[in-house]
C-alpha cells in the first residue's frame, strides 16, 4: 500500500515531521551517487557476534556438542537505520529486510511494510526501525540514488518520542556507522551466510572389515556425500585426521551416525561439516551405496603472498603452511578444524600476522577481532584469558599498521576502551596485573610453568596494549585518553624494568609473588621484548646468549610459542639458525606424513604417540593455524618485508637468505604487492605503492639499474624504492 | 545413545571428573524429593526480556509496525544449568531442551544428545550447557528425584577450562538461581508461551454499506474469526474501540487487510490480535462468509479482591475498573490494549498497586519489573524516562511490602544497584537529578508544565528510590550498601526540603533553574510527599488547603496523576470528597458509554472530541490500565486495608464509608484474604493470616464478639485482629 508524503492526513504527523526535520538534519547529509553499490547493512559488530555464536557450537566430541566456556553476546534485536540524502530526481527504492520494520520518511510513518517506495527529488531523512529476535536485523535498500551502504548510520536506542503537542523529540541517540560486508544483492542475506563449497573426490578407498576406509589424500574440511544410496538403516562415519584415528571407531574424536528410512534421495549430502583426511564408513547390510565423496568448504581468498627458494623442503613447508592457513581461515580465524573450531585470541593474533603475508584479507581480521571482543558489559577477559585480552589490543594495532585502516578503530574505540578499563581495574596496588578469581593466565602449554602472582610477560603485553591504546585514542580523536595511555604505558615499562630486569644477569625474570622475586628466568618476556623493541642492543645480546640460545631455560614445545621464539631469533639476525630449526621442526612433521601443520610436535615421540594430547589418543589437532608460522617468518625476516608506517606508506625490505642459494616471493600490501627476488649476487624488487628502504649487506660495492644506493656503514647499503619500478641490484652476499 | 559413568574410557575424563568433583561440590547440595514438580527453567529475567521484545512489536498503526523507542536487550544464547543432588536410588531422568546441549555428569561429558540418562544412587553434579540463538535456551528435566526446578543454578559464563594436565579449572563463575514460571510439562515450552483464548460471539451485527459492522458489546481483545468463508479476494477489517472509529475506515488506528486465494479453510482465525469493541468488515464481492466471531485472549487470573456497596454506580465503576485491569494484565502489565501495547514503568507502577487489591498476582509483577529493567549495560533510563527509572525502584519495594517476597530482591539486587548507579551518576553538583541529553522528564501529560532544571518531584522520587535501595541492600546482605543508601536518602530529603520547601507559603515549590527557584507550585511533589509520609501533620494540612483543594494550582487532567491526587486526598481523610470525584469522573466516562476506562477524560469535551488525542481523531486509548485507580482507592482507603510489615505479617484496616451506606469487599494477602464488611453500625472482619489492627471511629462505645477493643483517643478505637476469626463489631459511625 504505497503512500506519498503528499497525502499526509494528520496534523500530528505534519507537526512530527516538522519537529523531526528541524532537530537533526545536519550531521548525516550524504551525496548519494549512482556509482555506490547497495549492500546489506546491520549494527556494526553484530553480524560477527551472531555468526561466531552459531559456528562455535559446531564443535563436537563424539556427537556431543561442545560450546565455548566464555560468555556469548547477542545482536541487538531492535535497531534503527538512518540516512540523509539529497537526490536530483525522483527515485523508486526497493526495500528488503530481515525482520519487520517501521519506515519513516522525513519523520512521517509510511504505513504497511512496503516493498518499494518513491522518494521525491530533494533532501530527505529516511529511517528504518527493524526488529528481529531470531537472526540479525538487517536491510537492503536499492534505488538509483538511494542505496543502503557503509555511509548509513544505525542505533540500538533511537529515543524518538512524541511530546504532548505532537512534536517529535530525540536527543542523546547513540548513532554509529553501520556494519556491512559483501552481501551485495537482495538474495544474498546475512542470515544465509555460507562458505563456498566445491566437490572433491576421494583419492583412495580400501575395504576395511564390512565397510570402507576412504582417503581424501590430505587434511581437508567439509561435508561427506554418499552416492547411489539405497535402502533403510544406519550408516556410521568415523572421521580421522590420521588413518589410525579413522580406523579407531571407539576413540576417534568426531563421528556421525546417520539413519535412513528408505525414502532418501540417492545422493545424500551430510549437513554437518567435519575435519578429516580419512573417513571410515560402516553401513548396515540393508543400506547400499556406490561411493563416497565430499564437498570441500572454504572461504574464497587468493594467495597474494608467495615464496619459493632453492630448498625444496622449505618450499614444501611454505606450501603446507599456506594450506594450513587456508583450512583455518574460515568464518573467522579458528584455532583448529577438528578442534576446537573456536575463536581464540592468542591463536588469532598469530593468524592476523600470517594473513598479512598470505591473503592480506582485512575482512577476516575485522570479523575475528569483533567476534573475540563481543559487546558490553565486559565481565571477563577475552576467552577468560588475561594474555588473550592483551593480544587483542596489539592485534588491533598490527591491523592498523599493516592496512592503514582507521575506520575500525574509530568505530570500535569505545569497545577498546571498555576492555582496557576492565584490564586496568584488575591491576594490584603495584600497578601490575595478577590473576583474580575467574582469570586464566595461559601464556603457553608448558609443564611446570608457574603462572601466579605478577608475571613479567603479562606486564609486557599490557605495556604494549597501552601503547596500542594511545595510538588508537589519537585516531579516535580522544586526546585526553591518548595522553593518559601514553603515560600509563611509559610508567609501566619503567616499572617493568625496575622490578623484573635483573641487573646482574642482564635478563628479565619471570615472576614476583607477594613482593618476592622468584628465582626463575623464562623465555616469554625476553622474546617479546626483542621484537617489541623494548630492549637496547646490549640487553638484546645478553638475552640472545643467556635465554634464547640457552637450553637450560625452560624449553618451548608448542608451535605457538616457537613462533615468537624464532621471530626473536630472526630479529637478532639468526636467520641461518632459524632456517635449520624450521627444516628440522616443520620438516619433522612432514616426514611424519603431515599434510597440514599440527597443534603440537615433539620430535622425541614415536608413531601414534604423535597423535595423542590431553590424555586422549587422538586429542591433538593435526591442522592448527599456529603451526603456520613459516609464512610469517619467511615473509618478514627472509624476504624481509615489513611496514614502517601504516598501510605500507613507508616500509622496509631487508632480505636475508639465511643460507639459501636464492629465494623469491611476494608480500601483499593494501593495494598491491612487493615482489622480491634475492640470490647471492642479485636482488630484484618491485613494489606497487608506498616508499620503501631496501637495506642489504654486500661484500663489494653494489650496483643498481635505478635509483641511488647509499652506504650506511661498512658493507651496509640502502636503496630507496619507489612504486612501479623494477629494481635490479647486483651485489655480493656477505658470508 | 545412552552412556553410563561405568563405561568411562578416558584417563583424561577421569582426571577431569576428579578435579571437577573436588573443586566445588559444597555450595549447591540439594535434597531432591519426590514431591517437587519439574518445570522448565532458564536464565533469570531472560524469559521476560525475550517475551517483552516479542509482544511489544505487536503494536501497529494502520498496518505499520510500531516498535518501542528504547533499547531491546536479549536473552543469553549460551547458558549452563547446574544442580547437585543426593538421591537414594537409581533415577532415570528424561531430558527436554530448547536448544542443543552439552551434558556433564560428575564432570564427565555424556556423548550424544540423550533423551534420557540413568543417574545412580548417591551424590552427583549434573550440568547442561544449552545453546539457542533463536529463542530462550531452557531445559526440563524429569526424574523421580532429579527434576529441574527453582533450586537449580545457572550461569552465562561457566569458565570451565581444562589445563594441560587434563584437570578441570573453574573459578569466578557467576552462578544465579534459575528463573521459572508455570511451564510444568515437557510440551509446555517457554518459547510456545501463549495467553489463553476462549471463543466469544458478537452481540450485534448491522449492515453498513456493502459490508457489516460487528459489535462485541464491550471493549475486548483477541483474534477475529470468519465463519463459512468462501471465495477468492480481499477482506478488510477496520477495528474500533468506538463505533465511530470502526466506521471511519480512513482514520481508524488499527486495521487488517486479509487476502484469500480460494483455498482457505471455511473457518479462518486471524493470527494478529487487536483491541476493539466494533469491527467493520468489508469483503470483495468474490468473497462470502456467514458470520464473524472472535477468540477472546486473556491471562487467566482470579479476582481475589472484591468490592460492593450501597452505591450502584460505584459498584459499576469498580467492576469496569476490574475489567480494564483484566484487559491490560497480559504477558505483562501493559499501558493500553489498542495502543501502545508497550510496557511503561509509570503505568506499570500503578498496575502493581491495583493488582494487590484485585489479582494479587506476584508473577505478573515480577515479569513486568524484569521486562522494564532489562539487562546490562544500563545506557538510558527505564523507557528513557527519568521518573520511570525511579518508579521502578519503588515498585520493587511495594512488591516486597505486599508479598513479603525476598527472592526477587536477592536475585536481582545487582541489577537494582547498576540502575541506581546510573541514576546517581546523573546528579548535578548539587546532588539533584536534572535532565541530561537523552533523558525524558515525563511527570505527566500536562500542557504548559515546565520540566527543565531541578524539579522537586524527581528528587522526591529519587529519595524514595534510595530508601527502597536501602531496604533491598539489607535483604541482599549488603550492609555497606545499605548504610550508604540510607545516608544518601536522608541527605537528599534534607536537601529537598532545604531547597524546595517554601517556609512562607508552607508548600513545596516545583522547580529551580541555575540556582534560581522558579515561582511555581505544582501538585506532584506535594501529593507524593503526603502518602510517602515525608510531611508532618502541619505541612500536610497546609498542602491540602493550598494545593490539593486549590483550583488555581495547575489542574491534573489524566487519570494517571488523578490516581495520586485522589490517593493524597484519601490519605488526608477526604474520602467523602474523593467518592464524589470518583462518581463524577469515572461515572462521567460510564455515561459516555465506556465499557473500560480511558487514557484521558475531559468532562468538558463533547461527542467524538472524547475519542481524539495526539492530534489524531481516534488517538486516545479507551482501555488504559491507569484508568482503574478506583480498585486501589476503594480497597486501600475505603475498605481501608494495607500492609504494615512485609507480606501482611502486620497490617491495618481503617474502614471509611466516605458517605456510603455500607460496603463489603475482600483484599487479597499472600496466602489468603481479608474480608471486610462495614455499615454505619456494624463492622465484620475476617483475615487468613498475619496480625492486624482494625482502627475505626465510633460515636458510642463499640462492642465486639471476639478480642478486646481499646480506646486510642476520643471516639477512636482499635481492635487487634488474629487470623481465621470472624469478628463482628457493633458501633456507630461518626458523621
Amino acid at each position: 500500500m504505497k503512500k506519498t508524503i503528499f497525502s499526509v492526513k494528520n496534523i500530528w504527523l505534519i507537526a512530527f515531521a516538522i519537529g523531526f526535520l528541524f532537530q537533526g538534519f545536519s550531521s548525516f547529509a550524504q551525496t548519494q551517487s549512482k556509482e555506490s553499490k547497495a549492500t546489506w547493512i546491520w549494527y556494526p559488530g553484530d553480524f560477527e557476534v551472531w555468526l561466531s555464536n552459531k559456528i562455535q557450537v559446531r564443535r563436537t566430541e563424539r556427537e556431543a556438542v561442545f560450546p565455548p566456556l566464555w560468555q556469548y553476546y547477542s545482536p541487538y534485536a531492535l535497531v534503527t537505520f538512518q540516512t540523509e540524502v539529497d537526490i536530483p530526481e525522483l527515485d523508486e527504492i526497493k526495500i528488503y529486510s530481515e525482520g519487520t520494520f517501521q519506515l519513516l520518511l522525513d519523520g512521517v510513518q509510511v504505513y504497511g511494510q512496503p516493498k518499494s517506495i518513491k522518494i521525491p527529488a530533494g533532501k530527505h531523512k529516511i529511517s528504518f526501525k527493524v526488529y528481529n529476535q531470531e537472526v540479525l536485523p538487517a536491510i537492503y535498500i536499492a534505488g538509483k540514488y538511494v542505496k543502503s551502504d557503509a555511509s548509513w548510520k544505525v542505533t540500538n536506542e533511537d529515543k524518538l518520542w512524541i511530546d504532548e503537542t505532537g512534536k517529535a523529540q530525540q536527543s542523546g541517540t547513540p548513532w554509529v556507522p553501520v556494519g556491512s560486508w559483501n552481501f551485495d544483492s537482495p538474495e544474498s542475506k546475512p542470515s544465509g551466510f555460507k562458505l563456498t563449497t566445491i566437490p572433491w573426490n576421494a583419492k583412495k578407498t580400501e575395504k576395511i572389515g564390512a565397510g570402507q576406509l576412504v582417503d581424501f589424500g590430505k587434511e581437508t574440511f567439509g561435508y561427506i556425500k554418499i552416492h547411489g544410496l539405497k535402502g533403510k538403516g544406519k550408516v556410521a562415519l568415523y572421521y580421522g585426521e590420521s588413518r589410525e584415528e579413522a580406523l579407531d571407531t571407539a576413540k576417534c574424536e568426531t563421528l556421525d551416525h546417520l539413519s535412513f528410512d528408505g525414502n532418501q534421495p540417492e545422493t545424500y549430502t551430510h549437513n554437518g561439516s567435519k575435519a578429516f583426511r580419512y573417513v571410515r564408513v560402516q553401513a548396515d547390510p540393508t543400506v547400499k551405496y556406490d561411493s563416497i565423496s565430499m564437498l570441500y568448504e572454504y572461504l574464497p581468498l587468493d594467495y597474494r603472498g608467495a615464496f619459493k627458494s632453492s630448498d625444496q623442503e622449505l618450499n614444501k613447508i611454505w606450501d603446507v603452511s599456506a594450506y594450513t592457513m587456508q583450512l583455518t581461515t574460515r568464518e573467522f580465524f579458528v584455532d583448529g578444524i577438528k578442534r576446537d573450531r573456536w575463536v581464540w585470541s592468542g591463536d588469532a593474533y598469530q593468524s592476523y600476522l600470517m594473513n598479512y603475508y598470505l591473503f592480506f584479507d582485512s575482512a577476516s581480521v575485522e570479523r575475528t577481532l569483533l567476534a573475540l571482543r563481543g559487546k558490553e558489559p565486559v565481565t571477563a577477559h577475552v576467552n577468560i584469558i588475561m594474555d588473550y585480552s592483551l593480544y587483542w589490543f596489539v592485534g588491533v594495532y598490527d591491523y592498523y599498521l599493516h592496512t592503514g585502516d582507521t575506520k575500525f578503530i574509530k568505530t570500535f574505540y569505545p569497545r577498546m576502551k571498555s576492555l582496557m578499563e576492565f584490564c586496568l581495574e584488575r591491576r594490584n596496588k603495584n600497578g601490575f596485573l595478577e590473576p583474580l578469581e575467574g582469570d586464566w593466565v595461559f601464556i603457553d602449554w608448558a609443564d611446570g610453568l608457574p603462572k601466579k602472582g605478577e608475571v613479567s610477560f603479562e606486564q609486557m603485553l599490557l605495556a604494549r596494549s597501552l601503547e596500542a591504546m594511545a595510538v588508537s585514542a589519537e585516531i579516535a580523536g580522544e586526546k585526553e585518553d591518548q595522553k593518559q595511555y601514553q603515560k600509563l604505558a611509559a610508567d609501566l615499562k619503567t616499572k617493568l624494568f625496575d622490578v623484573f630486569w635483573d641487573k646482574k644477569e642482564n635478563v628479565m625474570k619471570h615472576q614476583r609473588i607477594d613482593g618476592k622475586m622468584q628465582d626463575i628466568v623464562t623465555r616469554y618476556a625476553n622474546m617479546f621484548g626483542i621484537f617489541f623493541n623494548y630492549f637496547n642492543e646490549e640487553q638484546k645480546q645478553s638475552i640472545k646468549k643467556k635465554v634464547l640460545l640457552n637450553d637450560k631455560i625452560l624449553q618451548i614445545t608448542t608451535p605457538y610459542m616457537r613462533f615468537y621464539e624464532l621471530e626473536a631469533l630472526c630479529a637478532m639476525g639468526e636467520q641461518n639458525y632459524v632456517l635449520k630449526e624450521m627444516k628440522d621442526y616443520w620438516g619433522g612433521m612432514l616426514k611424519e606424513g603431515a599434510t597440514s601443520f599440527w597443534e603440537e610436535y615433539n620430535p622425541n615421540k614415536k608413531g601414534t604417540e604423535h597423535l595423542a594430547m590431553y590424555g586422549r589418543p587422538y586429542g591433538k589437532s593435526l591442522c592448527h593455524a599456529w603451526g603456520s608460522s613459516p609464512i610469517y617468518l619467511l615473509g618478514k625476516y627472509y624476504l624481509g618485508v615489513k611496514p614502517l608506517k601504516p598501510g605500507y606508506s613507508e616500509y622496509e625490505i631487508k632480505p636475508n637468505l639465511g643460507g639459501l642459494e636464492w629465494m623469491e616471493g611476494k608480500v601483499p600490501t593494501p593495494k598491491g604487492e612487493i615482489s622480491v627476488y634475492c640470490s647471492k649476487t642479485a636482488i630484484k624488487i618491485k613494489a606497487a605503492e608506498g616508499e620503501g628502504k631496501l637495506i642489504f649487506e654486500s661484500q663489494s660495492k653494489p650496483k643498481t639499474n635505478s635509483g641511488t644506493i647509499t652506504e650506511l656503514s661498512k658493507n651496509k647499503y640502502q636503496l630507496t624504492v619507489q612504486p612501479n619500478v623494477e629494481y635490479q641490484i647486483s651485489y655480493k652476499v656477505v658470508k
